[in-house]
């Protein structure tokens, strides 16, 4: 199973020469805005990468979808050697607040060994890291250890609405033995290998009064006020002691696994560090008592934000017209999306049915069995790469669309993290530390290399095993 | 009791005549922003209002006060003649939403028989109907039918702060037998008369998290959610049948007597035209069994805005590290702001700690006897002006700080509204019908005369039965 070393070592060493380049092209990489919510650079950066993918010597194309174009790429120049699929995504969040940012979310801006921008660790610098890899062993050997797809979706950050849609289109192109995706902060900042995650539900809920703002003292008490309304209904949704409480969302859960439960027993916590990171003097409290159950086999609604009535410097004694509140529930197996905005359109319409629901998208949650046989091969690889043992995580408290290669193209799915755990992900000054980032070049070159050495490994694999036995895995 | 009616006719003809002229001077006035809340224009109108009535021939100044000027003017050529003190308050409230208003808040505009300007209603036409009503006996008579102190405050839309601290200071220059007040909207469109007005007590809740917004997967379901904190905070503090559960909140209501009962009994109330003029199907569930009661003797609770994370376009999975909701309570007799805060404080203190109470401005409620001896002559000049019986409120719903008439200096105060029903006060749009601005006039002028002959008033009047016969009179 042991990959030729010295032809590693040849690789390691070309990533090595070439770190200071390396950077500064993903800098340049950086600075293309590819923001999917507001439909910003999506065009301009899906051809970046069909340009950058073709001149690395794979047949690559901006593929259409219903939605944004999905960057496709192929290397099957090894035949008997396994394909791995690998994913990412080149779209970013939202910048704002913009102010909180030090250096401009799209100047690429290195401070303290870290490179700051948005994309830099979601999910930019992450699978660019994957690309240079590939770039790295085409130009020491002229050919991979294994076969290659590579699939950057333009929609993630918006919750992937068409790429299920997708990959049942295109499964012919998509054929793989196993899929690996790069994204998301090292939970414990230590080389992962996370075997599932939760998927989610996004909905609005609309509240209106009247047909206009009124006057508090004219009106206070005798019109219904939006915000109040907003206010009972959320309280119903979920109580205090963080228990969602909307009768028959919980139906589908899946408890975790006896292997499950003993990974996450063997996994480092640090919660006061973790506190201290996020300046609070305490978690919610049902994450006290177990914080990666919570995060990894509770669903969680949050509420993103809420927004009604006056918002200005000093007071106004105004009774609002409409509010607005924006919320996402995590998923957790065996929910579906489709089932748990039910529940929560039942739950409006019994205890406010004058709100308006307004269903957003939904991903299903994912889960690989955690004996699946590549996970020998990836741990030997980031051990090769980083000399670190990886931790072993059940699932990862976000969601990517690993669904639709577990559920819909049967596909074992692994996400092996690059990036810092402090990468700020979706928030102002997120970066990628560059050792992190140099880590994931090298662990991405080290992946190719084992998984090309992985004979028979998808012996007995079906699709119907990898669905059935990923909770129980 | 009756004014040399030759006398009034030919100030009313006086006004009929002016009438053109009036309205251009009230345009011209209302061009002048007055924002208080952010501290705009306030210099500008005080100085303007100050040679205005100075041009009339009152004795007037802009006095300083702990926060914007007061506007005091005097006329005292009638010895032995009552004294009214017509207070009314020269600031606006902001203009926001600025894209909702047909034309811009600071250039009136009459359409349709209305002039819309942010002040038409709420105060400026209404006090400078009463200037202009000062302003034509003097052109007529030369003098006027009784003596007259205008009090202009400019700081009553952020809760009149300073003005409790005026009074007591300027108590010698404020001697008066009653005070009248035009402000606010005519409850059913019709003259009335306000014994009283709801007190408030206003407050903000700033809730904090995290110190950065998080990623709702990586954190969802283990970091503290200000905007659920706040929900769950506010969730105790009012019942979704409408009922305050703040303990002790309640403690010194004093229920209304017999004869404000009486009074509201007799009220013209049509729910069905309120409700479509709202464009609402349903009040809140208490005023459909009792608006009056509702709006005069209940304190309530209103959210006046809560803001918090994500609330621009699409979606974003983010977890925010603070919120802010902005609340007032309406008081009633015998509630104090003092009471009223710290029975929130302390709520707040037992139901969420973590959460920081920020107690704002506060203004006690007010009610003069409906046995008042002022009431008839104030009947009087209504029915002169306008050719209407005037309905009698027991109270207004919204606030002003008549408590320093009645409370402080012992007075009793009435409230005599000019505008429309439909003023759009405190929002967009804000108006007068051209028909209640010039009604105002006539009715102002009205006053003077009847107040003029209303001989002996004030006998038996003490500060002492004012104060302790609000509640039952």
């Amino acid at each position: 199973m042991t990959p030729a070393s010295t032809a590693l070592d040849a690789v390691f060493a070309h990533i090595a020469a070439d770190q200071d380049r390396s950077l500064h092209r993903l800098m340049d990489y950086l600075r293309q805005p590819s923001i999917s919510a507001h439909d910003i650079g999506i065009t301009e950066v899906s051809a970046l990468l069909v340009r950058l993918l073709t001149d690395m010597g794979l047949a690559a194309e901006a593929v259409a979808s219903e939605g944004h174009p999905m960057v496709l790429a192929h290397w099957d120049g090894a035949p008997g050697a396994p394909t791995v699929l690998l994913y990412g995504h080149y779209d970013v969040q939202p910048p704002d607040p913009l102010d909180a940012w030090i250096s401009p979310p799209f100047e690429p801006t290195v401070r303290d060994g870290r490179l700051y921008a948005r994309g830099a660790g979601d999910n930019k610098g992450q699978h660019f890291a994957q690309l240079l890899a590939i770039e790295a062993h085409l130009a020491v050997h002229g050919r991979l250890p294994c076969n290659v797809i590579v699939l950057l979706e333009g929609e993630e950050e918006i919750g992937s609405p068409h790429i299920a849609a997708f990959v049942r289109r295109h499964a012919a192109r998509l054929r793989a033995d196993l899929v690996i995706t790069a994204d998301g902060p090292m939970p414990a900042d230590l080389p992962s290998i996370l075997f599932g995650v939760r998927g989610i539900a996004s909905f609005e809920l609309h509240a209106r009064g009247a047909n206009r703002d009124v006057h508090s003292g004219n009106f206070g008490g005798v019109v219904p006020n939006p915000l109040w309304t907003l206010v009972h209904l959320l309280a119903t949704m979920k109580a205090p002691d963080g228990r969602i409480t909307i009768a028959g969302l919980h139906d589908a859960v899946l408890p975790p696994g006896e292997r499950e439960r003993a990974a996450v027993a063997r996994l480092p916590l640090d919660l006061a560090a973790i506190k201290a990171d996020l300046g609070l003097d305490r978690l919610d409290e049902p994450a006290e008592r177990g914080f990666y159950e919570r995060l990894m086999f509770h669903p969680t609604l949050t509420i993103n934000g809420l927004h009604g009535g006056y918002g200005g410097p000093g007071s106004k004694t105004v009774l609002p017209h409409e509010a607005v509140a924006k919320c996402d529930i995590r998923l957790v197996e065996a929910q579906t999306p489709e089932a748990v905005l039910a529940c929560v359109a039942a739950h409006v319409e019994r205890h406010a049915p004058e709100v308006r629901f307004v269903p957003l998208h939904g991903m299903a949650p994912s889960r690989t069995p955690m004996a699946q046989p590549f996970a020998g091969a990836i741990r030997d690889a980031i051990v090769a790469a980083q000399q670190v043992e990886p931790l072993l995580y059940p699932s990862l408290g976000g969601s990517l669309p690993d669904y639709v290669f577990t559920k819909i193209l049967g596909i074992p799915a692994f996400v092996v993290p690059y990036a810092n755990a402090d990468e700020a992900n979706h928030a102002p000054n997120e970066n990628i530390t560059l050792a992190c980032f140099f880590a994931g070049i090298r662990t991405g070159a080290a992946l190719l290399s084992y998984i090309g050495q992985t004979l028979g490994a998808n012996a007995g694999m079906t699709s119907a095993s990898v669905a059935g036995a990923s909770v129980a895995g």
